[in-house]
């Protein structure tokens, strides 16, 4: 029997990571008008990786390590004028319309008349609360759940939180490293729905995957049916 | 009767608006060099406010608003170093010891041991659930409420969540316009206790507290006879 269902909300309810990639991407003809050779993929994730502990996940922490990586790859040269461009493309993510992926609205309508449903996300607060409100699927969650990390710890919290047990919670979203591994390592289950492309920070390898069993589906449509036969389990 | 004690963190239970004030100083010291006349610290006010609804409160946003603020004022003359010292200063203020007031300790162990004690708080939510950890108050708290925006809906939510009814709750900090306005508009008790200093934006007319019936103290050391009292009325 199910309790309930967290829900992972970036790439699993609403498109994301394009927001990202596109940054990256005019961040890179930014910078190359600076330095044409630079290794700069490499080097923004190591920024954004050294930040993390101390910005967390999130648009103003990604903002503030392209604008280190920025400073660093021209060594000081880069101009005011592009240092503002980032901060507006920071802005602009933020602002961005949350775009649901094929089949949510349906899935999740669907599940939150069966089953308490609440979100479990990493993020900026404000932005993930703001991109809920704007998703117009919030009514469907019982709470939401803004987390600084997802690791087993976290799950073993909100699980507590809602007074549910390990084996009567599900937690169903696009990253193995964040949804998956540590909810099942708290006694949980989980479903991964693989999202079309991933940062590279939320993958794992293959051999972290040896003996864990949790459930794959290809699109959130096909999660009632899953977690209506897991119900019945 | 009491059922619940929310208790504000940054000013109530820990000093934070001297790290700011300590940057904003700096701040005007860097820019002095660009451009000595500069109206900085309404210019730097306008941005923040002007950022408040796409980085919201906390650390990543004010640094964000001080790089803007530079960038407008030397009309993109601001040098890479500097745009890189104002984000040092953001990790160090991150990083900065979390210091208590006064008294708090022996107040929120004595409080913990009478009522259920929730903190609600604003800000960045990772630097937030990182003071909370390093303040050695966690245990004494039941639940952590970091909220985007502390008006009365969030009070609203908050007695919602732990199902108390709004008169069995009180709501105690150190800004009038967040901890003791929407409070009492969500139909609950606040107490009062005024730090040494306040940022202009959480400061309120006097004409807006006119009928608002709250408690004030001088010292959290003074809060638990308040509430004993309260809790006896």
């Amino acid at each position: 029997m199910i309790e309930l269902v967290g829900v992972d909300a970036d790439d699993t309810l609403w498109h994301n990571e394009p927001l990202y990639t596109h940054r990256r991407e005019q961040f890179r003809e930014l910078l190359a008008r600076y330095e044409p050779e630079g290794l700069l993929d490499d080097h923004l994730y190591e920024v954004e990786l050294r930040n993390l502990r101390h910005f967390g996940y999130g648009v103003k922490g990604f903002v503030l390590s392209m604008i280190e990586t920025a400073i660093e790859i021209t060594r000081g040269r880069i101009e005011g004028r592009d240092v503002s461009s980032i901060i507006d493309w920071g802005r602009e993510m933020l602002a961005s319309p949350t775009e649901l992926l094929a089949g949510v609205s349906e899935a999740i309508e669907s599940l939150g008349e069966q089953f308490p449903l609440v979100l479990v996300t990493k993020g900026d607060l404000l932005d993930q609360q703001s991109k809920l409100a704007r998703s117009g699927l919030a009514h469907h969650f019982k709470g939401i759940e803004i987390v600084s990390e997802k690791d087993a710890g976290t799950y073993t919290s909100v699980m507590a939180r809602y007074a549910v047990e390990p084996r009567r919670f599900v937690m169903v979203g696009n990253s193995l490293r964040s949804d998956i591994l540590p909810a099942i390592e708290a006694g949980a289950h989980a479903v991964y729905v693989p999202y079309e492309m991933s940062w590279i920070h939320e993958r794992v390898p293959p051999e972290a995957l040896a003996n864990v069993h949790y459930h794959e589906i290809a699109h959130m449509r096909d999660l009632p049916t899953l977690l209506n036969r897991l119900d019945r389990d």
